[in-house]
């Protein structure tokens, strides 16, 4: 198949402007390692980052934000609490929740955590590596800590399966990162190989779809254009001088900062999208 | 009006000096995004810091320490009653103890909270942004996460006023900063507009504003010059190259390890800041 | 005494080379300053890091790790309960356990903890600054914050004590390191002033001894390996351009990841490290 209008700089440049023109306030639960991470990624967008995460007040800040993520990497209870809090308070005020669901297949407890979350909690995306998303589909994954490993073909079916079951749009990241809809599957090739050597940039992923899905109406596109730019980003960082992981991660950083509607508007992105169903 | 002494460049090296002597332990409690970066940057300064906010332990170090920051961006019981803990035990030792109330003014969670901890703990120094300096004063502030727009004037006198209220040294930062003790008024005129793409620049300052509080006698003093000190660091990081706002970041911290008391005696600083009242 | 053949770059060539090998899942209960340099200290040696530390999931994750860290810098009774089930957890199954009881000395609360983890689970290494190691050797130590002073030839003693009361590999960090099992002491001149400088590099020496006692065999090889490595990575880190602790931060993880085992292999490591018993 063909790309359709979607996969081009200009519609990309489109959605980072409408990110600065509503200036999202974008709510985050997630776990203490890329806390630090995802608020400056947030920022980095064009949008404003608040971490309220405590039980009593997630609800609360929740009913102010334009977008909200549920990042499952830490299981306490009073996170596991919040979670839930957050994500009916959004549901109830129309606010786009974005699911991370870190680790699902690992331990008994994320799998309980995740099967009662996608219960209680209505999804516009949900973002996992291929072994997460696999796992949320219901099919067998080998995973091993947060990494995964499985079949290119497997995972494009689990993607489209999960997006129709739940009505998320689903993005399943790795070597090349799938974007499905109910009506329609895209595959990207943007990204460099350096975003694996860092701790976080999978959770970056998600804080930059719900970035997207609190700043444009339709989810699907909200998550493609998301998983666009961070890719985008991801490349450009290497245009930059680094040495390794952590001056790689300074760069992709300050390469989403610089990713400003002007630059997309320049970028050649056909090739590197093809819609697949 | 003009400047008096305070706000020369050998009037701050004595007081970096003073720190490096005294190297005091900083017990900070705050929130998780930004727990690296206070540590680093207290321990850029010269100070030690120490990041002890369990509940049982919270009194215990805080007794070991020469000051304590109450930093209230999270909200889970645990931390609000550390953050209560922490500061009756300074109170009690004559320890001077740091207030940053993180988004006053953006949930009804948030303002018990800070209600709370202005009855129960005496406070050395306050530090917010316009507008949770104006919520904390008792005014009406236009508030989003933990941004703010506010009109200058009100904030001067909203400070002000603070300051005559609780006893406190109060810091409104902002484009420009605002320090307020009940005798005197500075505004500001240092920073760099590059700290406002980062997480936690605010948060920063009130870890300076401990450390310096910790190291002087004064509390108007400390205050002042913790955020003249941290304001040129800001301005001085932006000597050093950067291509957006993580190297800025990294620029920032070792901008401030790098102005040293001999440093600091060269600069003129006159320019910067004016004696308001 | 000469040294042996432990202390050649070969030798820690051969142990790089199995971290990539195995590639295990270090499991890393830790404070919250410094998890995402724990995190990304692991993934750039070739190990898989996962910070698994709700009390309820912390022992079924320990049965997926290759080694757990066990790090005391937070002492919630949440993360007390965590630490004492993964620790409980990976000795039933012989996964091995590292400690590094940050902070040992300071508060009751501190003094308490330790004691009861030192009772209740068996480590294959435990970590600290001389000060730590003196205290838990059960000598008295100055101790501010988690600084320390004391003197060289009582720490030996103390690391050596401890090495034998409780069976671990003990690695008493400084500006030399001692490494110290029941049946031999080595004394490392690796290592740079500038770790000094950044906060938590002593814990990030932890994670790395759980690296290495994770993939290798021998609980005193690893210590030294993982010991010598991450002395080496941190010289190496001067190699690179910085202007102060934060740029230096960023080349230490950067020369993590460059020591390969073919760098390694290369490296006359042989005058700094002394066999002393």
């Amino acid at each position: 198949m063909t790309n359709d209008l979607e996969g081009t700089g200009e519609a990309l440049a489109d959605s980072l402007a409408a990110i600065r023109e509503r200036e999202p306030l974008v709510q985050q639960l997630t776990n203490e390692v890329t806390k630090n991470d995802l608020a400056n990624v947030t920022l980095s967008w064009g949008a404003l980052p608040v971490m309220a995460d405590a039980p009593g007040e997630a609800s609360e800040m929740a009913e102010l934000a334009g977008a909200v993520l549920l990042n499952t990497g830490r299981m306490t209870d009073s996170n596991i609490e919040a979670l839930h809090a957050a994500g009916r308070a959004a549901n109830d005020l129309g606010v786009p929740v974005v699911l991370d669901p870190v680790g699902a297949g690992t331990t008994p407890t994320r799998d309980e955590v995740h099967t009662s979350l996608l219960e209680d909690v209505e999804f516009a995306a949900i973002k996992g590596n291929y072994g997460e998303i696999t796992h949320l589909a219901g099919k067998t994954a080998e995973v091993k800590g947060v990494e995964s490993v499985g079949e290119y073909e497997e995972i494009t079916e689990s993607a489209q399966a999960l997006a129709e079951t739940t009505g998320a749009a689903v993005v399943a990241s790795g070597a090349e990162d799938i974007v499905a809809g109910s009506d329609r599957i895209y595959r990207l090739r943007t990204g460099d190989e350096m975003l694996s050597t860092v701790v976080g940039t999978g959770c970056m992923l998600g804080a930059t779809l719900a970035v997207f899905t609190g700043s444009l109406e339709e989810d699907v596109t909200a998550a493609l254009h998301g998983t666009l730019a961070y890719g985008l980003a991801g490349e450009r960082a290497t245009d930059l001088e680094y040495n390794g992981p952590a001056s790689y991660r300074i760069n992709l950083i300050d390469s989403i900062a610089g990713l400003t509607p002007e630059v997309a508007a320049e970028l050649e992105t056909e090739n590197q999208i093809v819609r697949v169903r």
